[in-house]
């Protein structure tokens, strides 16, 4: 088989120019005609190069008459999407999902607390709020569980932390998506640590955030992978 | 412009085949002739769906007349590009990448201490006598520097972490390949900092670890950011 890389040359050239500005986000490239023109490339090359950029998050591509080749940059989702893939084609155990998530939330807490505008803070007070309807189905309760943990990430201000947080939230999510893990009794310890950690956020207490923070996700990791409250887990 | 999503289909179908396993690694996908006989597409999305998966990091296509498209998986090599990718395209500073680093290596460090094998203890101790040789060149030291620290990851034995690691510690590598930044008292405190932190992983003293890794990653990222000793820079 053989495999022309003058489509990796083009995308190579236009992931440039859209890393460092020169196009930037939102605007169209040069239609697929154009840009066969101005670089004596076949058709096929202009839309493997296209397809490959789609793929790493860089365009998004629209069909129709007002349509084309859209620039974005690379955000949350690219890197959740790679996540996953990396979750699923190494068959990373729960436990190890669980063990990031110990590594890196605490942390989340304490710059939340630090970086929270007023306008994150209303959301967290939202999320909190969607939890202690406790009568719910599972899935409504854990969607406002991992919109919580995404929210407090973002406060961070840190988007190398809430990308990676995402993309945690969404295979975390699929795993323990189960009664067997989460009955009555977490969903109502859940909602309390959401609000005692929110409070701390509010006051600016990055103390408090990272101590209550750190005993919430340890425990949680606890229940979800079947330990006893004595089982030794390993917390940063 | 119009954009065959046939491709995609085809890129689905091959890469749910990949990810469980039914086409595991290092195994060669039907030759793109059979692939579109098989599926009565055209050649053009057949290449481009091998293309997407290529980008993924799913297979690697060889040429010649052994060659063809191989399965992989997605390792952290497809980590550490996304990761990149998102660094730059979200102008991502780097004070949130020696952040990212401050939340999960301390982490790493008492993962390994718990689970490090005779042989990673090996690696790292070669790594740390590479590091005693304070003469060489700036790019000598720093690929010494990152080297221990993608080995500490992967002693974690959680490939999420040393995904993660990999993938920091090249863009770190970038940012600070100064002379200003790294001088000769910074290479020493270095070269100190990785022997004592080796030690305690040798002894499987996580706490002794934790702390070793929590005070050199802090320090690291206040010389880096050119911050006072006091400076506050928050650590989980």
């Amino acid at each position: 088989m053989k495999v022309s890389k003058a489509s990796d040359v083009l995308a190579n050239e236009l992931r440039e120019r859209i890393l460092t500005g020169e196009f930037p986000e939102g605007v169209g490239l040069p239609a697929e005609r154009d840009l066969v023109t101005q670089t004596h490339m076949s058709r096929t090359t202009v839309r493997e190069a296209l397809r490959i950029l789609e793929v790493q998050g860089l365009i998004r591509i629209k069909a129709g008459r007002t349509g084309g080749a859209f620039v974005q940059r690379p955000g949350e989702e690219a890197m959740a999407s790679t996540v996953n893939l990396l979750i699923r084609g190494q068959q990373i155990r729960l436990a190890d999902l669980l063990g990031m998530r110990e590594a890196i939330e605490p942390y989340c807490a304490q710059l939340a607390a630090a970086n929270r505008t007023d306008a994150e803070l209303e959301l967290l007070d939202a999320a909190v709020a969607a939890l202690t309807d406790d009568e719910g189905p599972l899935s409504t309760f854990l969607e406002a569980n991992v919109e919580w943990h995404v929210l407090v990430a973002r406060a961070s201000h840190n988007k190398l932390l809430s990308g990676m947080m995402t993309a945690l939230s969404q295979a975390i999510y699929a795993a323990t998506d189960d009664e067997q893990f989460v009955d009555l009794e977490v969903r109502h310890t859940t909602a309390r640590a959401h609000a005692t950690i929110t409070a701390a956020i509010r006051d600016h207490d990055g103390e408090a955030a990272v101590r209550r923070m750190t005993r919430h996700v340890h425990s949680y990791a606890a229940v979800v992978l079947g330990a006893d409250e004595d089982r030794e887990i390993v917390v940063p």
